[in-house]
């Protein structure tokens, strides 16, 4: 993770929600960015597009970017079913050859195809599939329960509406406070930000809570682990995944995480968003017979709002639920750690 | 499918519960089954052990079930975790030197193993890892629930429960009335029965609803699918794949299995079964917003009851519940019949 120079590929679908893994790592790692691939975009400013990364440069082909000395290449998008557009390809290859490294969240393993393989091979470089799982995970137990560490697990209303990035927010706030914590990535951004961590979506389904109870289990010295959620627990999709998460990590709380202004489910227009109380109820009401659990506050993804506005929405989803809410990037969430201390043990 | 003769290893694990696979086939393929080997109960009396199987007899090796002519040695238990016990190889390069082919439901795939690849390769036989998912798979869309045909999917208090058998009980009833029904296989026993399927334990954990759905639109022309349920909704193992497998295959109608004998869930003795009315509103309430859907029917798996104590565990739950009951193998689901045939399309 150290002395990492990215250049990270787009290429089009350069907004706030496609490019979720090209955003997050701009916002939590952009010391290590030296400039995105994305040809629709190139020239642009890049800050004028989705608020952060003023100053890198957006350009075209890898060899507009060898210039800037980069390391590797990060594939920054995490389409649904997680294949890759065959355009990027030759993105792929070109950074081989030029001796870049291979950062991906795919779930299709670029480790697997012979043409990446040999050229890795023969320019001596890495293709790190983020998304493969260790070898050694097993069966669930409901052993995380048993650990002491104060377990806080973010849930949401839907997928990509700031699960990781409310994680990771109550992980640096929770530091500065002087609390041993620990980020607990669980999906290929997280990893990617972090360094460590396991694709809970890329595991084999009867291996979901295993995976997510040896996360726990692994870092159980820490006083308190802020687990990065995945899914949502009504999803057609990837409902099955939140649930093993839920039982697998075993959290004393939870934070649920939703988007005022979204009112179906991203990519499935005919869901409608549930009513957060139904949502709470659904949620504490799984965790209760594997291990009882509250949801302790409410992050609002207000992204496009004015400050007031998310200010009255915030106000407004305090009154309905009675739980602190806050909009982590806007305000913090301090509210949150408050929550937390005296839960901490 | 055809001309099958089955030898069935389950080698000191012969119990109904155990041995779920085993006992299955034989309910369901009795004229498939040649032999058992299960060194620990050779020579004993089959059907004194498991209830059926009459006849069939139980020998240590294969070298003992050579003349029965034997063409596949098939993996009767289903492990939790799915590996292979390391006192079971003999058995299977024994069967494949004496030119059987080889069917495992394991989650480690037999045909990953370099010397049993080998001498399927020198023996010219087939291993065939039922569990193995195929290769086209999407991501869950929700479309299941826009098919006309009427699916009623098994849900659990626990696994290993009775949901196969109660899905395979209803198709046949079904069928006996002139229903144009069909068995939906989902796990690998399943599969060992029916000769199609998907075992959705085992796909990518992002692709669980996506198999289900699958599975509900390539039989979306038959009256009724009869969906085999896996795990149960609140397990610390499985319940990612309950949740998935729910929302996938979208059903109009649960029935729900219960054991009353059991009174914790089989191997995690510290979590309780929850009472039925609490299970069957946590099943409606996920359910709802993806399909709404109620459950139709109460699945009691009264083994090693009297009829007479069944018979009153039967109207207890009926009373409970306000729902039809039914013990599927003492007294057939009739009653559940009754209640699917005004849903029909």
């Amino acid at each position: 993770m150290t002395n990492r120079r990215l250049v990270i590929l787009t290429e089009g679908r350069l907004d706030v929600f496609s490019a979720k893994t090209a955003v997050s790592v701009i916002r939590y790692r952009r010391e290590d960015v030296v400039a995105l691939i994305d040809r629709v975009n190139a020239g642009k400013d890049l800050e004028s597009i989705i608020g952060i990364g003023q100053g890198i440069p957006i350009v075209s082909t890898i060899a507009e970017a060898l210039h800037l000395n980069p390391t590797a290449l990060l594939i920054g998008i995490a389409p649904p079913g997680g294949m890759l557009p065959p355009e990027w390809r030759k993105h792929i290859t070109d950074a081989l050859k030029n001796k870049l490294h291979i950062i991906s969240g795919l779930h299709c393993h670029l480790n697997d195809d012979p043409e990446f393989c040999k050229l890795a091979y023969d320019h001596q470089r890495e293709i790190r599939d983020v998304r493969k799982p260790p070898g050694n995970i097993s069966l669930g137990t409901g052993k995380a329960k048993e650990t002491k560490t104060l377990r806080i697990l973010t849930v949401g209303s839907d997928c990509n509406i700031g699960k990781m990035v409310t994680s990771l927010e109550i992980t640096s706030a929770a530091k500065k406070r002087g609390i041993h914590a620990c980020f607990v990535a669980t999906g290929q951004t997280g990893i990617m930000i972090d360094g460590s961590g396991i694709a809970v979506d890329h595991v084999i389904s009867d291996f979901i809570s295993g995976a997510a109870e040896k996360l726990v289990l692994d870092r159980a010295h820490y006083q308190l682990l802020s687990i990065e959620g995945q899914g949502a627990i009504v999803h057609p999709a990837y409902s099955g995944v939140t649930l093993g998460l839920l039982h697998g990590s075993a959290p004393q709380g939870l934070v649920l995480c939703h988007q005022p202004a979204r009112k179906t489910l991203r990519h499935f227009a005919d869901f409608p968003i549930l009513p957060l109380p139904y949502l709470i109820e659904l949620y504490e009401k799984l965790a209760q017979p594997v291990h009882p659990c509250k949801v302790i506050g409410i992050s609002l993804n207000c992204f496009g709002m004015t400050d007031n506005d998310a200010l009255q929405e915030i106000e407004k989803t305090g009154r309905e639920t009675k739980l602190p809410v806050t909009d982590p990037i806007k305000f913090g969430v301090d509210k949150f750690i408050d929550r937390i201390i005296p839960l901490l043990p």
